[in-house]
């Protein structure tokens, strides 16, 4: 019999992929689980999405341009462009998710066994993508105690090496929630530029920060536009996580008609999407607004009463909606599996995504979960309580 | 400024690609141009399709399983069944087009250096997908001489090495419209066996077969189940190639397991298209019957008007809608070239696919260019007729 390949057996399989087999189980044996593990939200589409879809006036699905529509890529550019993040149509290409900007990021700037620096705890799927385009991720370990900060520039400078391509953030962090500081994009730029590095900036979280902090892009930034790749996604900003829309914005000419040629390769992004997508931009201020306040509201329940978990260490998240929290136990893969296989509080348990699958150094996080704030408040505080009970357990 | 990576700069730019300034110029300048270089059907997608879009009850557009929608691959499931391809829902997974297919494909069975066989001339994008995966295409020249039938097995064993994983088909076959008959792909199962390669089977044009000749698929090859791996897609069945749909099919419960990898990774196809291609399996038998019968009228067109002039050499295509024809010329991209930026007649000029871009041997198919017959008949006639014009014009 043929065999996979050894990249396809390297291929991560996430811990939270591990505990589906448990929740199924779960769900079977009729406990109410409350998902805290997941980053679908629960917020509405804006109408004028759905609407737009039901309106379509077309009778042939056709492709279409590569970069996808130019009236989406004007759009966006009008977008960006009053987020003071100054682009052209000619700057994006529309991929299929922020997945595919990764990915055509990756096959733009990499060869076989060159290496990208990423802030650890990450995203699991920048190690899944890496390791599909054959490249290595070299984890800068971020820390729990200072709220996962930017670690020291010269944390980054002692792991750069000449197969060094390009440092990769998460900007607002998921699953930390971290957003970064004008004063460290700048110490970043800083950095990209001295090393002669890409500066990638998965920003598809910009939307959603709190406390009147403000969101500072890397093409804010002057001297970085050579630089700086930006990953954005309608995913999360209009809660369409299924329209498969994302866009890569970079004002290096070279980049973009290099992932171009990617794009041409694989013909063209969702039309019907793109539609939809071209309609979210329509979306009125208001429908963030109160998104935005929506959020705020859950992550204070959920931090507060987190930290009426003894044992519980948790800061307080300025973006995204993930929390990484720390328990007071030894493994929370098997903690999280514990927690849906023979737990429950009369009939109910939560799902949790053990954070090991955010950390590819062996052994970090262990202690670790993210906590994803995508139910509402009253859901919350029960999930919570349930949580609560169950370390109590756990720990007896 | 840092640069891009030596992939990136490999990965190739079609010929037809390089025409589209002088395409844009000819438009500019009030020349009609027909364009018999793009895989693009005028065809209408199914009214049900269109309605069931239109008629969405969602008001989350949230994320699918990373495998599609179980009701989508059931409905599949059936589809394949009654195509005599014996298949079930877990040897499906639903991708991005049958683009994201080769590339979970190409990524699943092999590692940077790899090699697979692939008989040339085909489709062009087989050659980025390739280099996007740090694999290598190894051609094997078949010929219009015999209508481009399948080469000798012996030229494949000739190019087998040990960094050979695959033999990759596309059947019937774009550019060629070549259909492999039943012996043909018997061959091909038993060279796979005998070497313990996969065998991909590109069918996207499945339904697309003329003159009473019958698809036979590789999964209809019995000992082939581990060896088999099909590639497909819904755009040009139901002429809905905006939707990007498409599955990546195999028995091989390993492969699946592993391109599942790749399926989570980046999270989910697009829903609304799904929704779409869902609806598309309940097109009446009568929508293929009527586009089948079109193609036909229009491939006897065209290849009728071709056989009349003086010097073209073509061969009557079995499926797809595409045909590969040897013109009275040196040089096919020049001579493309020279249609859009010199010539008109009437203010109206062709545009062709100068075959060199499904070539990778050097200077393999110079005099050839890829016609797709997707214009209605008069257009053809026309375009015809302007195609004879030009080559007594060029070749004066």
């Amino acid at each position: 019999m043929p065999i996979v390949s050894k990249k396809g057996k390297a291929m991560p399989e996430s811990p939270i992929r591990k505990l589906v087999p448990f929740a199924e189980k779960a769900a079977k044996e009729g406990k109410h689980i409350y998902h805290l593990n997941i980053g679908q939200p629960d917020i509405k589409t804006p109408v004028g999405v759905m609407d737009a879809i039901r309106n379509h006036d077309l009778d042939i699905l056709a492709y279409s341009h590569s970069a996808g529509f130019e009236s989406l890529r004007n759009k966006l550019a009008t977008y960006y462009t009053k987020h003071s993040i100054s682009v052209s149509s000619d700057d994006i290409l529309i991929t299929t998710g922020g997945s595919e900007a990764l990915i055509f990021t990756m096959g733009s700037i990499t060869d076989p066994g060159d290496e990208i620096i990423v802030p650890e705890p990450f995203y699991a799927n920048y190690y899944s993508f890496s390791t599909q385009s054959n490249i290595k991720v070299v984890p800068v370990v971020s820390k729990i105690e200072n709220g996962f900060a930017l670690p020291l520039i010269s944390e980054f400078e002692k792991l750069i090496t000449n197969k060094t391509k390009a440092i990769l953030i998460c900007n607002p962090g998921n699953p930390t929630g971290y957003l970064y500081s004008k004063e460290e994009i700048k110490q970043l730029a800083k950095l990209a530029i001295k090393y002669d590095l890409f500066l990638i900036s998965d920003e598809v979280y910009r939307e959603f920060v709190y406390d009147d902090s403000e969101h500072y892009s890397i093409l804010q930034e002057k001297n970085l536009d050579n630089h700086a790749i930006i990953i954005d996604s309608v995913s999360k900003r209009y809660s369409m996580c299924g329209a498969r829309i994302g866009c890569m914005i970079s004002k290096n000419k070279s980049v973009i008609a290099t992932a171009m040629k990617f794009a041409q390769a694989r013909l063209s992004p969702p039309t019907l999407a793109q539609i939809a997508s071209e309609a979210a931009l329509d979306t009125p201020d208001s429908y963030y607004t109160e998104t935005v306040a929506k959020y705020k509201a859950r992550r204070d329940t959920l931090v507060a009463g987190l930290n009426e978990i003894p044992g519980v260490k948790v800061t307080t998240p300025k973006g995204a909606f993930y929390c990484i929290a720390e328990l007071p136990i030894k493994d929370a893969d098997h903690f999280s599996e514990w927690l849906l296989d023979q737990f429950d509080l009369d009939k109910q348990t939560v799902m949790l995504a053990p954070a090991s699958g955010f950390y590819s150094s062996p052994d970090k996080g262990k202690k670790q979960v993210r906590i994803a704030y995508v139910l509402n408040r009253r859901d919350l505080k029960k999930a919570i309580e349930i949580l609560k009970k169950a370390l109590e357990k756990y720990n007896q």
